[in-house]
């Protein structure tokens, strides 16, 4: 008999059906027993009434990997739909210890640290499973929005030879005789590879060696990264973006709503046409008017709170969760241009919903005279960032980029507080790979 | 006027068009020019009868972004297919340079070393991109077909708390006041996920801090991983491999045909079923008859003569260039089970092509106490893997996986002698992401 999985239940009513999985639940009313397996597809429920049967579990714990017989029916009243009635079991893999976290229940109740302590438990949990399938639609949903708009792919190195951007913040690298250090994002080999392909992304791993221990912040994380060129005015990137945000959810939307269910997940609220968009003056300006606080507004910046009250602005006036902040304070970076028509602001975008950043980024500074000019009052070395010169020196067009954060997306989209929920094994000042550090105790957040 | 790119002539002929681009090659004669554009569709030839148009690129070089009008027409006798002539200028972003290295010939004639000292200009030339739209593709066909089978993609951490499978080749970070190391593979990370999803794939970095400068081995390397759990006996993973090899190859074929044809590369072949199989201890025996020689043969392993000759039978016997080799040497690793039918064997496949190693794998070990066990005979500290195996200890289903070399994959495909030649910005001895490291000469490979 062919092995069948959860998802395919409904197929198979009447029908007498193997299936492989995971004892998930296991509880004994006097002579009938009732099993839950988990598989790939989800639960099922299987009956049991025979002794001989039930008595393979003795001494045997959830996570046990069985394969049952039995005849599926439909059982209506049932949380799972469906029943193995009559269930013959075959104890394939046994489980003899008792699992340190019980994952059996709707929800698991757990201090996230020690839901961190059993990753490789917990995350076997269907709500756990949840929050990373729709992790992986992301991944799948971007590349394809950004293949459809004319983007290619590249894979951005990691070990770097010099702490490129902000030195301060950097990962070093034993390299042999020497150092190398960890990318803190493809930055530069976006940039390069459009003076090569003109629209690139890139889906990669980049490093912050900050020493904080806060809700937002891990070391690893993944970026979802765009580069196009030929633009006139960043406006042509920004409805790239809008596209793929678009894709994003529509992508969840179509195939997650079992996932997003579990989580009682209301994806954010897309506009008709356009994405609203505020220069950030506009939005110091709105807030005052409707807050009649005067905030410290000569930085061309925005606090939580702020974010908030314009978020509740926008969603009145449009109808939307979805906004775009423009135009930060100026020198946002030595690689970003800032506005020759208003020397206070820098050309530059955030995309906000719900009142936090889902994505930044600006319009490059394309011209290499420029680019040294700027890098030198930054006091960087020109020669640490040879070829990404080059790639100016040697004619590049305007141009302007973005990234996503996959694990603040996917925190976002779950309402999470803490990024670690959204990571599947969190790098900290306490973890590696989620995996405590030698002598580390629990985590305090600040 | 809206630009359009190279590869949208076709239907555009006899228009006015307007386009934008790089300068790639620009002659004079007489009173006539010859300019070629090159943007992300390709190269256009535009002529130029005008002096006041062709002075505006005087003391321009290469590489200079420009915008060209003028009417398209046939020209069914240039290498180009179509002509925009009396093209009228617009220079956007002059480049004042003369390019270091010419890449407006048909080949690049420079030693490997200068191609990566100006790797940002190099990879420009449409050969250059060819090789790199392909390893975007493969990206792409491996996911997809990924996908189809049933499997779902992950982030494999790269930081790790400790040096796992093998400690001498792995890169040391400094991690606050301890340290972490670089993940040389997904192993572990794949096989927890498989306890979670079942079928898992990811495509990672991986590194190995190898003090070797071969014509084979980076530092720094793109990895496309697959695992899967509920397997009776490995064949079914190959069962999956052969699939996504073929949906790697037909996606090649049908989409890159420009790109391979500028390499004159000619796909392997594939066979019409299943790819033939041979165990080690069989390919010995078949290369003994073949060549009369009977090198070495109680280590179940091929060296690469072996591979050749192999391949050769092989294709005069099934004609294909494809070829599983199975069940080399024991002990493989400590989570590779031996064949329990021939205690010489482990149970380990290698995808063969052309005579050269495309992909392993292996049966893994699910069974905890087993893997307890063997850890300590290889003196590793079960403390070190604790997520690891914990994802046993509560229960695991009997899996194999696998993984292809992105970068081997695409030297191969394009057959390459030096992997350098197929990764965008390598990482070696002498340089990291691409570039020299200080005092480093030109390289020399072993």
């Amino acid at each position: 008999m062919k092995r069948i999985v959860a998802s395919e239940l409904k197929e198979h009513v009447g029908e007498e059906v193997l299936m492989k999985g995971w004892l998930h639940n296991f509880r004994k009313l006097g002579n009938i027993a009732f099993l839950v397996i988990r598989d790939r597809g989800g639960l099922t429920q299987v009956v049991i009434t025979d002794k001989t049967e039930m008595d393979k579990l003795d001494n045997l714990y959830t996570g046990t990997i069985v394969e049952v017989t039995g005849k599926l029916v439909e059982a209506p009243k049932s949380k799972f739909g469906f029943e193995i009635q009559d269930g013959k079991l075959k104890v394939l893999v046994p489980v003899t210890y008792p699992s340190p976290i019980d994952i059996s229940k709707d929800d698991v109740h757990a201090e996230l640290d020690t839901m961190l302590d059993y990753r490789s438990v917990v995350l076997r949990h269907p709500k756990m499973q949840a929050v990373f399938k729709v992790q992986a639609g992301i991944l799948q949903a971007f590349a394809e929005s950004m293949r459809r708009q004319g983007f290619t792919e590249f894979r951005n190195p990691i070990l770097l030879g010099s702490a490129s951007e902000s030195g301060a913040s950097v990962f070093e690298v034993k390299y042999f005789e020497g150092k190398a250090y960890l990318a803190q994002s493809p930055q530069f080999y976006k940039q390069i590879m459009t003076g090569i392909f003109e629209r690139v992304f890139t889906i990669g791993t980049v490093f912050r060696a900050e020493k904080h221990n806060t809700i937002r912040h891990l070391m690893e994380i993944t970026q979802l990264d765009g580069e196009m060129g030929f633009i006139e005015d960043y406006d042509e990137v920004l409805v790239v973006i809008e596209q793929v945000t678009r894709d994003i959810f529509g992508y969840l939307e179509k195939n997650f709503k079992k996932e997003l269910d579990l989580w009682k997940v209301t994806l954010p609220k897309l506009p008709e046409g356009r994405f609203p968009k505020l220069k950030i003056k506009e939005a110091h300006k709105i807030i005052e008017e409707r807050t009649g606080k005067s905030a410290k507004r000569e930085e061309l910046d925005m606090d939580p709170e702020d974010e908030k009250e314009i978020a509740k602005y926008i969603f009145e006036k449009f109808g939307t969760d979805f906004l775009w902040l423009l135009n930060f304070k100026k020198d946002k970076n030595f690689y970003t241009w800032n506005n020759p028509d208003d020397p206070d602001e820098s050309l530059s975008y955030d995309l906000e919903c719900r009142g936090l950043e889902w994505l930044s980024g600006t319009h490059r500074i394309h011209i290499y005279e420029k680019l040294v000019e700027n890098m030198k009052k930054q006091g960087l070395s020109g020669d640490d960032a040879k070829h990404y010169l080059q790639a100016f020196q040697y004619g590049m067009p305007s141009e302007a980029g973005f990234s996503f954060g996959l694990e603040r997306m996917t925190k976002q989209i779950f309402g999470f507080n803490n990024i670690r929920e959204a990571t599947l094994f969190p790098s900290d000042l306490n973890r590696v790979a989620g995996a405590r550090r030698k002598g580390k105790e629990n985590e305090n957040y600040e």
